[in-house]
């Protein structure tokens, strides 16, 4: 108690008026069995508790995590290993006047626990529930939006610049927790050069578990793991540090001489080179961030130091639930299971069909044992994309090359350039991370790499982040790409095998998260298609309107045609299979139908696969009433695949409806006149 | 000659078979006065040379440069510095066997006059001519795109390993060249860190000249400025490394060793953090990049070491020519100039229009001085930006933060989100490389940040890597994004104060490189004009066409229309100043005219403002006859802006000739008979 009274005096004093004053000498320390969790309805009230009662508040944080996400599955294991932080960051700093920026954000649970959204955790990544990430929209303790790693060092670094800018009284303290993973991301890594040379009190904390969702890579990874700085020296420094700033020897000019002089302390006692202090930035650690109250105090102690710093706390991902500790990579999303075994609850039994994930990494094994030019990049997804599949079986035709989407494909194209044949398989939002290097160092060069481009199109409980919407548009401007989507998983084989055929340039094949369509064998032989072929799927005698589709959505206008017959609507169907080159034979066909076209895809309307066509029938000099039907423009927010595809009229109901109103619009007043 | 021989016998020795066997006993060594340069057609002719013979090549090389660039503009000051580290390279290296990867390729003018180019250097930067980067198209010893910063590595890094697992005979020996700019990049950081971490045994080159177009920032810029290896420590290094490689004790299984060895060793005498070292990548430097001799010592000893290293080499922006020496940021790219006294040849004094780039620059100051909340943002082109006049008067809240595009708008979110106006002036295609930044740090969050997007459209001479085409395509998909283009320097100003008072979301503002439309004053008053509203420009009596254009390409629109209006063609003119969200009102009364609709934008046709405008009609129900005239479906080639927009088609001839076929297709049976 004493030190935190006195942390909170001298914080009055320096002007940060407002910290909790409650104090906490009446506050329950749950020591008699009482859930304190419970009473916490926002970090004011975990501030009034005393510093001894938060081990206890951990441990509830924990019993709530396991209880509520055994049967409502989310991410575990990460927020299971970041409990301590969050509840000293709370207990420490002064949120939400003080400012916490997660990173990525699958860490975030406790801190949606402590800060008011207890009572809607239930509903974590359900439509109209929580997010299951940091967001913004949803309570002003989620300060910037995270999903993709890296940012939060950059996004902290202007609001910790915008406070002194803005003479904000007192300056916001702003933190930013960062992963080992996340850290060696180029964003992350450009955040610190800047952060590390310009005037900011910037605290990052670096939450190292040791893990992404997969286990971590990179050689900043490997400095992590080996750094050694002896405990004596950390108390040493520590020591030194408090002691100049007990007798007021710290101040902003002469920062630039302590920091030196800890370099050469630390270098001289440790031996080893220091990377962040080569950056010109302070760091302290490593330290347990499973010791509340070693956390607290190193948090406290770092408060208010002029400049930035980092803080190295080693945690475990999934602490506090022994299955989930030994096996952290199975248990980042672990969907539902027993709360006391940890026995995975699995379906019931009947067969499934494969994921498409599933279909791509066997496919990709397949190919790559008979061509040894083929190797494939992952950027620390292994096993969400299945590239892990030929992981384990040819590992050193294997890439992973951690939080670094833009190296990846440059990284592709450098091998693609002599003579391999490489294979990019990142998630469609996290592309959008690497879209100047898909441009710049392969499709200038016409190099043959193939993208497969999991989770496109809506992703479900993931979220606004995660949706892969945009590719479609970004990729078809650039000239030579070719793009397109299996409708099922037999295409997904086809279409992996015309794309290994091609040479001349770049091939992106979008393919969504999840189920394929039939448990029957996939396994069909191996062989590639014309490039720019589609294919007709119904083709009734004098339709009323064709409909033109690309990719698995094609399952939903099939079961759209069927509720359009019941109304006495005759409709064809076209699969295009490319959105780039389009086939043109397969649209000359649709549109000499001389009936309205719609286009449908599961990717934004704007400038994507339903413009490409409109584009087309403008070229050719013709018109035709045309209906673009796919995502519209707006960012789309989580739920069930199927609740969103009726969130954006892209359910079987919703197509329908949309047919029917484009068939009942054709009337000549319509049509142009000249 | 010795050295040399030795060197190629090695090398021989080593299956390096196809290094030059031409040997140089008899070659000129240049003393005699004749131009060495004269006699060089590959690297092979190079290769032949004395080794006392490179420093008169050298001299040629730069002769050459001056005489070149003072009457045909280019990048000069990045290839005067680098002259001894390119004939090094050629000389030491067996290219284009081995590959030698420039980053950016400012540099690499040398390397073009070596390399079978001297000839065609006189249309350098040209249409038809020369590429004014290396441009794998051109020539075999250009390995790779160049243009965008921070890419070698990765790249290099997949040619390296690319090599070994092809097993070619002898491996490719594989060079990164980056800059010390460059290397601050998220991009070269991801390559490192993989590089660093994976069995290769790429060589780093980093020229280091303390520059990048501007004076360069960052704390990685801070730290390889004071980087201070001793010479003794240096020499003792090669000494201890070139013993142990004498004595057969360097194996890749003992590299772990002599790392950590050389680290230690490092550490210890020198007291400093190495962050090279600290990522686990061999360092050696810095050594003088103008000594020729030490520069050929130092390639050749670390030429055949086992894993990555680094080579820091400090050079000198302009070395050769006293005025660049002196002002090496204004001799990036000259102009022409007086090749003895270095006078910049001007203009004949006739009044000329401002730039684009003067009006933003001198706009976000008058702005800025009105309004303490804006804050500029740069990432390394302060001066191309004109973004420096702001800097000059209020520093304090100019940020430039390097070669970090990335970092610069996901940072702009967090001074956004916490009450600043950023405003993000970058060039199109480097926004490429924060595609995922605007989307996920800005864009979900409805956060304002003004993107000024610079060297949008056709840029000229810099080329295919510099166009900025692709920006429409990718900006429209984002939700909440408002896109506007100034017709001249007038509508900038009102873009940039109406951008200023929208609050919800970003607001993207994209102008060319150059001259705005006229000498007159563009000093009008400051006033915001509501969003999303265009202009009618020309509206006669019962129009043929009616053309839509948004953007500068409205001047090459109005001529065309006085061409049509000599062949009996009346066109109206409408300017939408706004992509999005587009001008309904604007729209309905252009699709309301009955005519066929023709856009013109300074953009790819592919997804853009014609693709809008096409959605826009489908979704009212209509049908129009359309014409979408854009950049076509390919790369774009280096010329004059004229001349790449007769090549496009967007020269008032071409626009003429496009409508002119939209009229005359317009006939009955072209349009759909429902």
């Amino acid at each position: 108690m004493t030190e935190h009274k006195k942390d909170s005096e001298e914080a009055a004093k320096s002007g940060d008026n407002r910290l909790s004053a409650k104090g906490g000498e009446s506050a329950p320390d749950g020591k008699d069995g009482t859930n304190l969790l419970d009473g916490i309805n926002s970090p004011d009230d975990l501030r009034a508790l005393p510093e001894s009662s938060l081990a206890q508040v951990c441990s509830d944080i924990r019993a709530r995590l396991i209880s509520e996400l055994s049967h409502n599955p989310g991410h575990f294991a990460s927020s299971m290993g970041a409990v301590e932080l969050t509840v000293a960051l709370h207990y420490v700093y002064n949120t939400p006047y003080d400012r916490i920026v997660w990173d990525v954000g699958h860490q975030a649970y406790a801190h949606k626990l402590l800060t008011g959204r207890r009572d809607r955790f239930a509903d974590n990544r359900k439509m109209g529930g929580l997010s299951g990430f940091p967001n913004p929209d949803e309570s002003e303790y989620d300060t910037f939006t995270a999903g993709h790693a890296s940012n939060s060092i950059s996004a902290a670094l202007g609001m910790a610049i915008a406070t002194q800018l803005k003479k904000d009284s007192p300056l916001r303290k702003v933190v930013a927790v960062t992963g080992d993973a996340s850290i060696s991301g180029g964003l992350a890594f450009e955040g610190l050069n800047n952060a590390a040379n310009s005037n900011n009190d910037l605290t990052i904390i670096l939450n190292d578990n040791n893990m992404s969702i997969d286990p971590n890579v990179g050689s900043l990874h490997s400095y992590l793991a080996h750094i050694n700085t002896r405990k004596g020296y950390n108390n040493l420094r520590f020591k030194v540090y408090n002691f100049l700033r007990r007798h007021g020897l710290i101040s902003e000019s002469r920062r630039g001489f302590i920091l030196r002089f800890n370099n050469a302390l630390k270098a001289a006692l440790s031996g080893e080179q220091n990377i962040f202090e080569g950056l010109n930035i302070r760091y302290f650690g490593p330290f347990n961030g499973h010791d509340i109250d070693k956390v607290v105090k190193v948090l406290r102690e770092t408060k208010d130091m002029k400049g930035p710093k980092i803080l190295h706390f080693r945690t475990r991902k999934g602490k506090g639930f022994a299955p989930a500790e030994a096996d952290p990579a199975n248990w980042h999303a672990p969907g539902k299971f027993d709360p006391v075994t940890g026995e995975r609850l699995t379906g019931d039994g009947t067969p499934k069909p494969p994921k498409y994930q599933d279909v791509f990494g066997e496919t990709l094994l397949e190919m790559a044992r008979e061509d040894s030019n083929i190797v494939a990049i992952t950027a620390a997804m292994p096993s969400g994309t299945s590239v892990s599949v030929m992981q384990e079986a040819i590992p050193e035709r294997v890439f992973d090359v951690g939080i670094s989407e833009g190296h990846a494909v440059t990284f592709a194209g450098g091998l693609a350039k002599d003579g391999m044949r490489p294979v990019v398989a990142i998630y469609s939002s996290f592309l959008q991370r690497a879209y100047d290097h898909i441009v710049h160092d392969v499709a200038i060069q016409r190099l043959p790499v193939i993208f497969a481009i999991d989770r496109a199109g809506l992703v479900g409980e993931d979220g606004v982040t995660h949706h892969g919407t945009f590719d479609i548009a970004y990729l078809r401007v650039i000239p030579g790409m070719t793009i397109a989507s299996p409708r099922n998983e037999q295409w997904l084989r086809t279409l992996m095998a015309t794309a290994m055929a091609q040479t001349d340039g770049p091939f992106a094949i979008r393919y969504p998260r999840g189920s394929a369509t039939s448990a029957a064998n996939w396994h069909t032989p191996l062989k590639a298609a014309p490039v720019g072929k589609g294919e007709v799927l119904h083709d009734p005698d004098k339709p009323d309107v064709v409909i033109l589709s690309v990719g698995p959505i094609a399952g939903n206008v099939a079961k759209a045609i069927d509720l359009l017959a019941e109304k006495g609507i005759k409709a064809a169907h076209y699969d295009a299979v490319y959105i780039k080159p389009l086939d043109s034979e397969l649209l000359d066909r649709a549109i000499g139908l001389n009936v309205p076209v719609v286009t449908v895809e599961d990717a934004s309307a704007s400038g994507g696969f339903g413009s490409a066509v409109a584009e087309y029938i403008a070229a050719k000099g013709l018109t035709r009433p045309l209906t673009i039907i796919g995502i519209p423009d707006n960012f789309v927010t989580q739920g069930t695949v199927p609740q969103l595809q009726q969130l954006c009229g892209l359910d079987p109901e919703g197509i329908c409806r949309t047919v029917q109103d484009a068939v009942a619009a054709v009337s000549p007043q319509n049509t142009a006149k000249q």
